[in-house]
């Protein structure tokens, strides 16, 4: 027997033809007698029935298999009797009558049945893997994402970009998170480590004239995990040559037309994709990954309450602070106190110190302080259009309390109170971003995206001095999707002296830049061209077009939140002479003991 | 201004526009008052005059103008004055007359010049990496190999294959070559592998039922470097399930058609790829990646010879060896004495002991040995076909000394008398392998493509016993072109049975078994299907199609010999306190010291 057909592909204009097909058994029905089987490929399931009339040995083979056999049957496609037919089935209005049938391979009971919408734990799906994978969304997701790879190969080549691979055996580089290191064994003590971005060797492509670079690139960050993120991830790379950023944009707004087209079928018109500088990004949405699926912007009241007898407002404008409020359509009566007092414990996280908001009624604004602001009170209606029912939110702060604070409290209220349209795609670019951020943390000012970012053609006096480049901003932009950072771009340094500045400005002393950098610093003296590109995330934007909110579900063997692979158990002990002997380090006391798999904690 | 086209692809169909050209200068004439710049981009090069009459003040620009300068330029496209023409130039009967021109950036006087066949050493080549990119030959290499994806990624989407990717921070397993390992930080003493292939992921991929997947996949393998090897390479991975391994290798085949058509503008009849069992390929070619862009067959004269007066010849065939022999055409004069000595110096690698030949004349038979083989003399010439003016070379040992002997000597000998045809395309499969193969150094038997091969069907009563596994033969089929070794693909073991004869008759105890690959078997238990693949190695695929013998010149930015890279120094030091804070290892004294870096010994 030799597969005919896929058996997810069988419908009513198959009948009375004859069919082999090949798939998993999804399950059994034994009527006595009468046998029916739903048979599972990649594509979907058919119904095959077995019975005395159509072929006694079949039957009897049938009446051994179980859930998640492989099996071939051979049979003739025939309409299910009246009555029987499932709406829900693209195969529902026929069966396949099987007169042969072959077992490939027996199966156990599997940990959890293979379906969608399964309850077994995030740890015993990845344990188990390749049955999580069996089942339809899965299967969905994986064929979403290389959709999107496909259509990316697709247009880029057609655009006339080269494919060009860049090591993953990389030098380890400051700046940036934590790298994957790789211990060399000809040279021990020395190590190579994993790029956490193809961005260096891209440029220097740039630097030999390859004009348009891509590459669906794989990168690794060592960094302590949280939410969405994963060791490893795949990253969509893209740089040209003597483009500028509207050029660039609209190239990628291009891409993303096709991509959008070819796996949820939408129209994209890039034209349409708003263009805000990230200053307008962070007024209105407090944010630079504003989630423009719905309105809700922030509003600045700071002129308003600056003499406000609510002395939180006043004091906080101030001491060179802001007042800014979201009105939440609606949320007077959803929101009670008591759930507007767990909103101002959330957002303490941001450095809130309380929660200030009104409800509105018929008869104005009512709350707490709303005494305070009776004189403040017509203005307030006027400006934010708040209408009786509706609930205002408000932070007073620095900026970096502010914005973050109402840029959380827009998207929670926002979902509580089902403004979001799951159905719409909302990109944004963002662009003119900082070059320079300050990391309060480390108390040091590090580069807003990467050190090869370009400034400003206006803010080139400003790298002068150090200051002076802490306050520039950068010819950057990113793409924006309902709310999450597709991808990052920016046009790139060619520039020895512009590189040298913004080193500097980031602390480098000559020493450590060439120590660091040298290959690139050297490579610009030989004629690098102007060049820009972007970096787009490929795990998050598969996750985004397939409708889910966990970036593991579109990859096939993600590792869980301590970086381990529960399938395969990696990482695990290697033995010490392999350490030791190999690449000359020495290894904790218990690596060459039969200690407990370390990764099994 | 704005590029509107690029400088190489400028001709006489432009005659008369305005074009704004961005690129690098080749070099520059100065005639006094008239400047010629050759500029160049990625696709070609284009004449750029500069004078007084077309403008004085790009003249004064162009007067600062050296080689690689970037600039961009606006000009005419004018036709060229007659007598000045250059036939081997796309843009050979115009020039550019320049208008505007700007100086984009800089550069010194390169270590070498950029043009092809270029005479510098590998080491500077690598150093400045993006400077070798931009010569014309390495451009072009990039691009062949860049055009292999693109065709790759078209075929296999269309043809229904679903690209996953697997990870590269995996587990180490035993079996195959030494892995790249990467230190936990969250684990101290556990390690992280860089996958050899994704082998073990895709045959899990077919268990969850994706039913066919492929991947341009990074491998990677600590080895010592020689010839084409590089530490991390590239493959094309491909698996199925369902399907033999006479359809796999159509499919194969049609894949192999449309590269070669979108590469090389070559069509090519996949169904006439000969297909040679691995005992024929030895047998006639020595070897089992043989070199059909012609023929110097291997003959087998063990029975001529066996009664033979040369006690070489009947000693070898008596102590259970063989006797074979090539024709070299025409060979006779080209070889001396001297010659054939070499020859036999350079055999004595494979082990054997002293090279028999023979001339023929018209009058029959001559050289040293001519005189013992009198009888055998008419016989001789019959079988091989001999002709007067050949050279007949023999090898009599056992069967693994004269096949590798024979096989070298063909390939040698071929390429001296000028037989290769360069512009040949030479495919075979080679099918049917030995399931194992015995490691003389190591004195046990391995897995001869590797532990998950399924044997023949015919042989799997032999998987009983360890040593009728090792005399078992292997679905397993080669693809082969020109002498190379392209790719290697099996049917796989999909029953937990069979797969643990394997491992048993690889050495595996059941608990190192399970240790190793319990995964793998575990998964076996819940259903898997019949599966197959291939995985061709794209480094080589590209270098054969881009006409070079040196893998690194299709990879961007390659290893050089001891494993380092050149350009960027990795791998290099860290620091003391990344190695023993973050990852619990000791590092050798010198890995914080000032030591000269090692990558550079």
């Amino acid at each position: 027997m030799k597969r005919t057909n896929y058996a997810g592909l069988i419908d009513e204009s198959y009948e009375g033809q004859t069919v082999t097909l090949d798939g998993w058994v999804q399950k059994r029905r034994d009527l006595g007698g009468l046998i029916f089987i739903d048979l599972r490929d990649r594509e979907g399931i058919v119904q095959l029935a077995f019975s005395d009339e159509i072929s006694k040995e079949a039957l009897t083979v049938a009446e051994s298999i179980r859930s998640e056999y492989v099996i071939e049957v051979q049979g003739v496609v025939k309409a299910r009797t009246a009555g029987a037919e499932n709406e829900n089935l693209h195969s529902g209005k026929i069966e396949v009558q099987v007169t042969q049938v072959e077992v490939l391979a027996e199966a156990k009971t599997t940990p959890f049945l293979i379906e969608d919408g399964v309850d077994a734990s995030d740890e015993t799906r990845l344990k188990y893997r390749y049955l999580d994978l069996r089942r339809p969304e899965m299967q969905e997701n994986l064929r979403v994402r290389s959709k999107i790879t496909a259509a990316t190969h697709e247009f880029l080549d057609q655009a006339g970009f080269i494919d060009i691979e860049t090591p993953y055996l990389a030098k380890s580089t400051p700046e940036g998170a934590r790298d994957y290191l790789v211990p060399s064994r000809i040279y021990p003590g020395s190590f190579y480590a994993l790029p956490q971005s193809p961005q260096l060797f891209k440029q220097l492509l740039m630097g030999a004239g390859f004009d348009r670079y891509y590459q669906v690139a794989r990168a690794f960050r060592d960094e302590d995990l949280r939410g969405d993120r994963q060791p490893e991830f795949t990253q969509l790379d893209i740089e040209t040559s003597f483009m500028n950023q509207d050029e660039i944009r609209e190239l990628v707004g291009e891409w993303v037309k096709a991509i959008m087209q070819k796996t949820v079928n939408y129209d994209l018109d890039p034209t349409t994709i708003p263009v805000l500088t990230w200053e307008e990004s962070m007024r209105r949405f407090g944010t630079d990954k504003p989630d423009m699926r719905f309105d809700m912007e922030l509003q600045d009241l700071s002129d308003m309450m600056a003499d406000s007898a609510f002395g939180v407002f006043s004091n906080a404008i101030a001491n060179g602070g802001m007042v800014k409020a979201i009105v939440v359509p609606g949320g007077a009566e959803k929101y009670s106190r008591k759930e507007i007092d767990k909103l101002g414990k959330y957002v303490e996280r941001f450095g809130a110190k309380g929660l200030a908001w009104l409800k509105i009624t018929d008869e104005g604004i009512t709350g707490p302080i709303a005494k305070f602001l009776t004189e403040q009170a017509d203005a307030l209606l006027e400006t934010t259009k708040a209408q009786a029912g509706d609930l205002i939110l408000f932070a007073a702060d620095q900026a970096n309390v502010v914005n973050p604070t109402l840029d959380a409290l827009r998207r929670m209220t926002a979902q509580t109170m089902d403004l979001i349209d799951d159905q719409k795609w909302a990109f944004a670019w963002i662009i003119d971003w900082p070059l320079f951020e300050y990391q309060p943390e480390e108390d040091r000012w590090i580069a807003a995206h990467h050190p090869f970012t370009m400034p400003n053609e206006a803010d080139l006096p400003l790298m002068a001095t150090t200051e002076g480049a802490h306050q520039a901003h950068a010819q950057s932009y990113d793409l924006v999707l309902n709310g999450y950072e597709l991808g990052s771009g920016s046009i790139r340094i060619h520039r020895m002296d512009i590189q040298q500045q913004m080193l500097s400005a980031l602390g480098f002393t000559p020493e450590s830049a060439q120590e660091a950098f040298g290959f690139l610093l050297e490579g610009m003296e030989y004629g690098f061209p102007p060049m820009g590109g972007i970096a787009l995330g490929l795990d998050r934007l598969a996750m985004i077009l397939a409708g889910r909110d966990n970036i593991r579900d579109v990859i096939a063997f993600p590792k869980n939140s301590k970086a381990t692979e529960p399938m395969t158990d990696a990482p695990t002990l290697v033995s010490k002479a392999q350490i030791e002997t190999d690449l000359g380090l020495t290894a904790p006391e218990y690596a060459d003991t039969d200690a407990p798999n370390m990764a099994e904690e």
